[in-house]
């Protein structure tokens, strides 16, 4: 997302579209995977059926790089899914872009899936046993072959049968023939939503992507629910006997974008409320209270309205900074960011500073951070995370450093501010956090506490994690 | 600057660098204009010295576009000067980029300016009188002109002589021969900083430009002076008898980053004390206070803190929108605000809303916007601007569109209200806005109150303008 | 190819390379790779072994757009093969870029394959019933589908097994573990040869591509052969029983770059041979004897000499159109020739020609040039074709348009002269070309006869073939 | 033009167009244009008339790149001129391209210009002192100040008179007001041809131009000659008393396209006259002839001719080789070499052979050709260039390198067969090429004899040549 500010990555977002009427799909699927963009930005793609077929096209790059060509052009179709997907190494990173599509035994079917099957080693192993190939590293071809070696007679079968076999998180929206599906694992570990507008019903990852095509907001998808969407209608399945919700508390923390609703909460509020919370905990008196922008200043806001401190811009951003940006040859890191992040001196110079950022990985960048406040003469820096210290990896999607680079995970908030050179930090404890929300049950804090909802077997861990 | 917001256009950025040791100047002036990107995105160029002759590489496109290939290179040099340049219509925007540089009778010349030539008609007609040709519409070249065809022997003679038949705004950094000299035009009306980091002497249209740098701010160029920087030192002459202040107000108001500080004003706090100003002229009630992000954040803080209300997040900006960006067939300015702008329906829902923004152009952005806050649920929208009613034109630079289009020039605060959609309209006064800087007799207002400090021609008036 | 001059299209250029000492196997399979551009234009790509994997990048565009990055990188390696691919249809051209890489049971294995597999419809068909799924329309997909569901021990079983289940054209490298396959069908349709520099040993389509490594042309890889290398030494495997040779002739006629030697015959040489037997069978007294550049060249060379007239350029071609180029509005197909092709006309002026290409498939842009000749003066045009009348379908690698688009499907030579406006038309016989090679029944004259040397079961037809 | 073959370089191409009825004059210079590519690939403009102001659009680019997107835009006009530009060396290119277009107190005035002005240093320096500033280093920029400074009431005794101020070479297009001029310095040093097409007349460095816009060649413009087209008609003006023509002779040898026909000469037909003169003074029996292509292939079809040898392919040309490739980091000239010339082995292996080209520079490629000939088994080597030995430099428009690396100027031809690997080495003599042409003391043999029709003062030598 923000590889300066050197935030979590996330694995994606979705779309799903279904009209009555034909419409041109592949413009009324730029919008929302525009809005979603900040979900990943490494590749993006959409399949739309026309024809009687399916057609995908993908490839590496922004939205507005890849898919722009779709808004001069007309392909009526009622029916297509689109996807974004977060930046990951390798020098071929179109294999892993989505939706994939496969012609199998079933038909035509294409996939965007949002999440991480947790058992998707096993699966793997189990499929190559059979004699598949494999032709990616991406958890959505898995579901294709598990569907296509399925031998059930009707295609929902074929589904539900195959969602039992995953483990771990999905938010997808799939095709198939003339049917759109929306799934949520039986966790609910990712968000999606749906919308409608006349005649169109919208999927999507967050209610961000309904606002810009002005459908209106219906409900979420339920945990462990399909939704099926054809000229028949729309049926509501429930797959899973079970479902209890573990939804990724980190979404509401920093990745999902502040005017949405995801999970039933305004992201914004909740973000503020993180910062009310934070700051009862906090005992240090500061002259003012400034966000790292823009990703703190949901927090800040709530921080400075329970402290009753000033708010200001203590940083300000510079937009123009862009994926083009050629690093320079000399202390890259450091410029990067300076390039990025600019102290208002009027305002931090003499004074004592509670900044506030949503959350502290590997402590880099927050670093560099303190090193420009104090050259712009703050007095004295206390960093305040509205997320609690990150110590466990996770299986369901979020793409978290090793143990090893997890600053939380071998250093103390003391010995933090020392090694960051600010004069305190502190995180949000797990018990106010889960104040923030309704329901905290319903939440997944594993990064946090590494109590995990889904066990994860020994074979299906990343590798470097295994013991 | 930015077209979504229809904000006014400003004419440019310079840099201006001297270093004692040779350094990688080109790699210099870099960091510096990338900071100095919010003043000009058209073009850009750099002018710097090797081997005897000034070497000059400007092109259409943004700095992190032209200039990066630098990044990767080495130019050791002592001098060079660098531009940016807002942009303008027009097929070949090339003609007018800068620095322009020229060989003549005094050698080689290069000028990087910031300003408008307010008898620049005059100059021009007398200019191809005497047979000069002229190749661009830009100033810069008239004054190349002038000097070469001035016939004293010393070149600061030469140079004193050419800026006293120049009427207007120019803060302008030039090379010859192995001196840069830094100059602002006797009114000040554009600002002109002096930083130093060791042996090297930077200039700038702002301090943003000097922090990257990592150089100290020194002082500010004065009106009417010349700063000559060479081998032997540097010094000030002071080439206008009688310099008295016109510093453009609408710096302050919106062109320069918050971050900076100009006229010897922070940015960001004159910001917000027009915030606080602007509060106080206010009768109207409200829930909360919203900023039009990002260029109303600063008055909103002000204005917040002034009526002790909620300041909050009613919207939203979406960065990932940037110039490449094909804009859609259908209703493309709403589309494009709305891809832009978010409200944050949770904040805004029910609620009154005083929305505060830096300045009314046309009015057309600000419609779409309060059409956006009606469908996110606000109850009422109470539109606060920091800039007083714009109804005149600059001559001082900065590109305000004619009177015809200029919204408060034909309506009344009520009458915009109602145009726009908005329960209510107002505009900090004059008088409240020279409350909120130091000596305002130091600044201009031409744009709001028609009182030019330089006073222009029939023939020297734009096209259009002439009466 | 060549869609100005609407030639027939192939399917592709092959390269593998195996070297004793670790190389830079990217670098060395750029240059074989650019010489076989010739044989696709639309994609290109490579795979090669390193840190036990392979690693596989392939894109949309020319082999210095696309692999060009690659020459200024190290990847030490002592295997990789490379693909380019010719132009056809559709939005999404990557999913049948090759090579194509697969994790299967046997480990990785990955293949870059020309020719076509006139079984896949029924390979295809069998694989979705087994249940795999199906990614692209490629062959090479299928072939590493049949050695995934192979249940032999030893891979070589494997690959002999899956090789005995295809029919067709097949010329492949292929990469499983350490080891270097290269692989020719029993029929021979496409060219591979083998040639050796020091300890390296490359495969390719055609000896141009040796000729740019400097490489040793050995030998041509036998019909029905396996070759493979690996850190153990080489060795010939003869996996078919009763291997018969059925050399594509149209390899000789168009598709192979003239400096090239396949099948054992010089493709020069032997095109010039077809000039000298084309014009044997004519009867027409002419001025000159002009080529169309530069497919005509070789044989209008042969064709001059046999019947001692005066060689001339009566026609020009222009090389710099390329790819970029987007063509006019009006009239586009005969600019596209106008911008290309040129009339010499102090040679063509007043003169009866004899015109030699080397095919016609649809005849519009004959008739273009035709009508060129016309306008720059030409008395008598007789366009002469070293290449018989096309009029049936291929099954074994070339895109040979419908039946209802072969102009001598449906037209005499004489009716095609009426047609395109040509004093005459004449193609070579059948029985002329076959006295241009050696050993004629080791070719295959399919597209001219319609004599299949590989039957195709109805369900394996391309659609629209289908009775 | 062609670096790989390291010939000589070239100063540019100009169009003219005048309609009596408005057309799309962007999109009917750009096909002329592009016809002209091969005599400069640097950089490419045009500027027509609208709405009473002249629109100029320069880039650096091919045609193709700059100027496409005029194809698919509507711009009606009366009048136009373009400009493609041979590459030179420097940082930023675009200040030297063309047509340079400039405001003056004669009225807008635009110029494309091809040629060199001998005596520029010179009028640089009076202009300097006069006051005039020079913003680049074209000799166009120098006509503009000399009209602009001229007194004159009426504008074509300015243009006489500017004319008259200028020694060397010229051809140029220009426009004044409604009037198109299309001139020819007395000597006639460039080509320049005039053609019709309805209402349509063009004026262009070659026939090729015309022959795309199918306009009808009229006639040459004459040496000294002013051609003046506008709404009242078409006026020939002589200004010079005493013309007398210097054609270009390397125009013929090497320059044009061989379709074009310019000083009344088939180029094609002229260049095979040149090979048979140079055959009739060759004393070597050889097997065969082969051109270096395409530059060689005229010559070598009339060296075939007279020799009664066989004409043979001995060479290929790759055209897959494009301007963005980029060098690889070893033996990077010679890889250049063999990534675009190819031996056809059958033809060259065991032969004696004639080698044709057109002519000598540096030697440095012909040495790479003469090894990869060797290689391909050719038996001997025998180099014919079908242009004498270049022995001085060129003060009218080619860009020949300096003395010292002319190999002629130091070198005999038995020197250079040893130097470059041949058996032998023969330049046509002057006296035979004198032979090909009609009247050849209208033409130029200055880089050959160093018989400079107009003397050059020793101030307007370039740098290097100053004794």
């Amino acid at each position: 997302m923000d590889n300066i500010n050197e935030k979590l990555g996330h694995y994606c977002g979705v779309v799903g579209i279904y009209s009555e009427d034909k419409i041109n799909i592949p413009e009324s699927l730029f919008y929302p995977l525009f809005s979603l963009q900040h979900r990943g930005q490494e590749c993006c793609g959409i399949s739309y059926r026309r024809h009687g077929h399916i057609i995908t096209y993908k490839d590496v790059g922004m939205v507005s790089q890849v898919l722009t060509h779709y808004l001069q052009e007309d392909h009526p179709s009622h029916i297509g899914i689109g996807h974004v997907r977060y930046s990951t190494q390798g020098s071929n990173k179109l294999e892993n872009a989505q939706p994939v599509m496969a012609a199998c035994n079933k038909g035509e079917i294409s996939i965007a899936h949002n999440g991480n099957i947790s058992n998707s080693n096993s699966l793997r192993a189990e499929l190559l046993k059979q004699g598949s190939i494999i032709q990616s590293t991406s958890d959505t071809e898995i579901i294709l072959h598990l569907m296509s070696l399925n031998q059930s007679e009707n295609f929902e079968d074929v589904l539900i049968q195959t969602l039992k076999k995953l483990e771990g998180a999905f938010s997808m929206v799939l095709i198939h023939n003339q049917t759109l599906y929306a799934i949520r694992d039986p966790h609910g570990f990712r968000p999606l939503v749906m919308g409608k507008k006349g005649g169109m019903t919208v999927f999507a990852s967050e209610t961000c992507a309904l606002d810009i095509l002005q459908a209106e907001f219906v409900r979420e998808i339920k945990a462990g629910e399909i939704v099926a969407i054809n000229e028949e209608g729309e049926r509501s399945i429930q797959y899973h006997d079970n479902p209890t919700l573990h939804q990724c508390i980190f979404e509401l923390i920093y990745f999902a974008r502040p005017d949405s609703e995801i999970f039933n909460h305004s992201v914004h509020l909740t973000r503020k409320k993180m910062g009310q919370y934070l700051a009862m905990e906090d005992r240090v008196e500061t002259d003012i209270v400034a966000p790292v922008p823009d990703s703190g200043n949901s927090a800040a806001l709530g921080f400075a309205e329970a402290t009753e401190r000033s708010l200001e811009m203590g940083l300000t951003r510079n937009h123009y900074t862009g994926r083009t940006f050629i690093q320079p040859r000399k202390s890259q890191r450091e410029f990067g960011v300076r390039i990025k992040l600019h102290p208002v001196k009027a305002v931090t110079s003499g004074r004592s500073i509670s900044l506030i950022d949503d959350s502290l990985v590997r402590g880099t960048t927050s670093k560099i951070i303190v090193k420009l406040m104090r050259e712009s003469g703050a007095k004295e820096i206390h960093l305040r995370l509205s997320a609690p210290e990150i110590k466990y990896p996770c299986y369901y999607g979020i793409d978290i450093p090793t143990r090893e680079e997890l600053i939380s995970n071998h250093l103390t908030p003391d010995e933090i501010a020392r090694e960051i050179g600010a004069d305190s930090v502190h995180f949000i404890s797990i018990e106010s956090l889960r104040k923030c929300v309704d329901n905290p049950d319903n939440f997944c804090f594993a990064c946090f506490n590494g109590d995990y909802p889904v066990k994860v077997k020994e074979e299906d861990l990343p590798n470097g994690e295994k013991t």
